[in-house]
């Protein structure tokens, strides 16, 4: 099997985020690649995953956003390191500093959602990353993370 | 029982939200009160809910600080309306327009979080929610939400 997600080489200690993390069982597992210079992530909601009836939760919405934008930064910076998925090489893991999401229109259940994001770096630990999270050909909902490398704070607490 | 969380008089078709509806049986089931001039959402995350071991996902965080906007513009429009929760009447419903938030520092896991919003009425059907999230006595993200009278697109779909 080819590896092409960068959630699936993240380092195990930080494998366990419950929106994109491959060892949280009960988590979203929502999966980054790249499409050219363009990030993706493409995920169907759970069946409880409503606003109301018949439309996504915002905050579903908002967890995509969030883990597509720290997924993208660290695909980004791997690539800027010389690296690519599944070379072999562990990637550098992001946190969120900020996330601001506009809804569009009401997102539909019931079908997938891809989220495709475009990144800029701003600081050499820092990325900017704007997504937009599409519904068939509708744009349901706009974002910006800015991601930051994962700071020493998080990490002390890990290892303890 | 006396009832104090609007999302306890929420009309019951939109009562399925993933963050605060009660009929959500998956739900998080998110509850916002009064206290004085103040909103407050309480909420324990589940083991579940990690970003990293020990931290929360911000992912959460989002989605409470996206509900108490919501609920919080609820109760303020219910108020300036001439109603409080538990006289009988049924309240506004909000959905959420843009949702921000800036996470100040890693926010321990295993406590109870508590959301205290503020709300300032920017349109008549147009309500801004700034709210900080506290873990013991730290505030560990701050929120803005901007929340709208849901529109007709959401209750025709809701009808069907």
């Amino acid at each position: 099997m080819s590896i092409d997600a960068i959630q699936d080489i993240y380092p195990e200690d930080y494998a366990w985020c419950y929106g994109c993390g491959r060892l949280n069982k009960e988590g979203l597992h929502f999966k980054t690649i790249w499409q050219g210079d363009k990030t993706i992530t493409v995920y169907t909601p759970r069946p409880e995953h409503t606003a109301i009836p018949g439309f996504v939760y915002g905050g579903l919405i908002g967890s995509l956003i969030d883990c597509h934008g720290t997924g993208s930064a660290s695909m980004a910076l791997h690539r800027k390191n010389g690296h690519e998925i599944g070379d072999g090489t562990e990637p550098p893991r992001f946190v969120t500093a900020s996330l601001h999401v506009d809804f569009m229109k009401p997102t539909p259940h019931g079908i997938p959602l891809k989220a495709i994001g475009t990144v800029e770096e701003i600081h050499p630990k820092k990325f900017k990353i704007r997504t937009e999270v599409f519904a068939h050909n509708d744009c349901c909902a706009k974002g910006e993370v800015i991601a930051a490398v994962m700071p020493a704070a998080f990490k002390q607490k890990s290892e303890v």
